[in-house]
């Protein structure tokens, strides 16, 4: 088990998925796991302070309005915290960014964008954290980050069908 | 000790300090302390599961940024909790706003608005609170709205020094 | 009559309603009613000036866009008054926040989440004011925050159905 | 008296007072009154109701943040309501202008810009309203208004002093 | 004809017709007529420099997005002219708002919330200015005023249907 | 090939085209191309660097969220550069506009406005570019001024069908 | 006469300079005027109207609030006309921003930054539309860019003066 | 050189020293230099490219307004790249964040606060994420926490002198 993702609540999963579905991709091991700032404080603690002594290298915490989960899972653990802001409905995000982003100095959260290109990305960084220290993971991104340069430049027409 | 005051950095006492003088005008006892939810996670679940039964009323808790102190207070505590959200240097609060106020249902923060008068009217709204069981500072609130609305009345000439 | 839950038009309703659902569930009763400050100030002050005398503990008022409702009622009584901020069409609640939220120094309104959250949330914060002093609501409140948190611990994988 | 400038606080006169100047211009008798939508309601529900008997014909209101004092003072009157947005301190003013001109349909608020330039358009658009009844004041502001494309023709080299 | 109700596009009537139905409501005279600042300009001048020789007494101008029909028509009259933002489709009329209501000194624009509501307000606030002079008028708007007030008093349950 | 459209994705083409519509109502060759600055940035500085003397005269660029196109290209080429701000999913393009449009000094991006329109104007700018120094484009430019101005006056009445 | 600088007020002039110092690099020719869009609306349309035929090949517009002058020039002239957001004293030149890129398709103005940058920028992106048929003009951009390339790569080091 | 810090402005200094001081705190090696993705952006794909090859575990780059370093950095390398938003003049750094923040699907950057607090966080997550391979850097981090810790929990009254 190399990263663990989190999320405030099961509404979060159609975006944090999609950090699952990236990791997949680069075969590195994650759990996923409901883990509400608010309703389950308890457990979020529990879950930061013993998530390196389990082997986890990387949190990635996806949370919406409010958003307390990704900073409050920083102030529990020396691991490096990615944050994914989900996106609401009211305030379609912006709400949810500034709440993880806006961090006071001392306790960070690596921030990555809006709704499910920012749950991608926190996958991402998460294996490129990871690649800094594993060769074969570093290899697989950067054929990841090849194919997909060569997918725009194979079909570099915008107004044709790929 | 009918009111504790907790806020995230020595830095907020500025500001915080307004809901202490409203406390003060209607001679409710408060407590002020500095507790970080994100440098002190554990003083503030060990504060807000403790309040209740030494007697807290009320819980007013002022942070700034991305603020998390005044939702994770209400997260470990079943008292009320109200909310402040301090002017931050380059949003002006509006991160600290939306971080304190937007929060997901069944975990509740009655926020009040950003800066000094959000923290003044912190201190009165918890003495509104205590007021709807103790009718001598009920009678001093109305003292003090009357206060409010003769100090106006009296001076209703805008170009004039009151 | 413990709560009084009031609102600027019946559209406000669909919102509204998750107040009175919260309300129900911790047996404290209330009443509904709509009251605009714009249409029908009159029946604002005196609805606002005649609650505590009539036992109400806590008024909750929600309104959107150009929002008075709150506030006006929080300037003809003592009592807390809760803000809900409905959802607007255009500015999608922002309107609805600022013109809670922002209250001078002297006048206080504790401002909940926008929308449905909010209008939940109103319902648990008014709850946690009577609990104050009502060992039954607050052991029905404690009940109701450990089922929701053992909701989430029963069924932490985010994928699955629970 | 054809116009009443309210405010809801003695600060609101730097601003509000270049309403008044604009008046002045024009000959146009006006009162200036500090009149508070939370501090002082029933002077705010007074002042409204009787304006018309009085002979007010344009209602000019300012106020900042939460600004409830124009759309309230037009729910007690049906004379014409100019609202002045004050530049608050947090936030520039921005939630001024919303609380003032998201009013709902059926009481309307004529609002201008947020600060100075608003309250002296305010002025001039309260003028322009007396003007449609009385041809000596239009013709004061047709002079006016050509006065201020004259000064810009004459020095129309923005580099120079003028 | 008492009142001018123009916009910048076909595409604005479903929105401006509110401002239409509300001075039907009064049974004053308007016409309605696009007018577009950017691709008819010179009609724009022109309309704005004729309409109070030919007895207009208010103009109504609504526009969307970088909306400069309402201020410039103010530019080329003396007569009071009140704006509505439409809604845009990217920032949901903030654009809109902001064009209109942030006029410099010395040209004002009386402006309305954005949409249905801005527009319908926008044609009570011209009947509210021609009142000012036409006590039928006036009496027909305390008649819809009244009406608006008794339509809630009589269904003040949000829960039930009307 | 006087115009080089390019956009950060396929996903941009349904907005871009609107750019490649205008070129073709003024006879104006173009190539339409996907070059994304974050996927392909050697493609693009090798596309930006190539332009002027492959015959380009005006490069229109259109991306979106964290729109780096449009400056990129700009920094790799002294030809004019046009951006359109393509609309985000969550932040409905004011992020992209901001990307787009606040560029440093020594470094020119001009920006057009979000989605359709602004891809439109974006081509309508390049011709009037390219018409500062061919007449048969600015004759063309002129023609379709005047017929955008033609269609309103020939349709004047927003409530009737054109 | 290459470039026309024009803006509303003689306050926008220390922000505008910024596109004259730049013309000056380029040894471009220019005049400055100030031209009020709601001042002197009479003198806009025959600036604009007029510009083409006086050789002006492009304008720059800078406004500030709800700034019209940008497009109102657009809608009398096939010239690229290019607009600067002058930054507004409350809400920091946003309004300036909104109100000059959000035209409707049909009418273009190429927007630069909000302030100095934005100026310069427009100066440059005027040098830039001018060079693609003049090479003197289009080598002294070259040149001038290399420039402002070498002097951060001749002083890399951030904690040094250079 | 673990750590390379960049930046597009001698005038980021004063807040990317916040990231150098935090990596000196934890004994980690960095570099600082100037690359600014608009006015050397041959310079900055150079030095994304050969970083990995130069030992350089972790990128931190911090820029202002339409803010492309961190993004195009992060085009160019498989390195983890942290972004710093430096607080611009109009828009406070609003822009920044969002040009920053708001990255596509496939390339990512980590995203820290506005301003100080964020480059010092930037300096923090940087070392934590040489921590999760160096047992020396990760106790230096938690001797860090706790320390910051510790300094609250020794002076924990907001009134006094610490």
């Amino acid at each position: 088990m190399k990263v663990g993702i989190i999320m405030g609540s099961k509404s979060d999963w159609p975006t944090m998925q999609h950090a699952a579905e990236m990791l997949d991709r680069f075969n590195i091991a994650y759990e996923t796991k409901v883990v509400s700032a608010h309703r389950t404080p308890h457990l979020l603690s529990e879950y930061a302070e013993q998530a390196q002594q389990r082997g986890i290298k990387v949190i990635i915490a996806g949370a919406g309005g409010a958003a307390h989960l990704p900073g409050m899972t920083a102030a529990f653990t020396s691991l490096p915290v990615l944050g994914v802001p989900v996106q609401s409905r009211a305030l379609k995000g912006m709400d949810s960014l500034l709440s993880i982003v806006q961090m006071p100095k001392g306790v960070a959260v690596g921030t990555l964008a809006i709704g499910d290109a920012g749950a991608a990305n926190a996958g991402l960084l998460a294996a490129q954290i990871i690649g800094t220290q594993d060769s074969t993971v570093m290899a697989a991104i950067d054929a990841f980050r090849k194919e997909q340069t060569d997918t725009i430049l194979a079909n570099p027409n915008p107004a044709e069908e790929a």
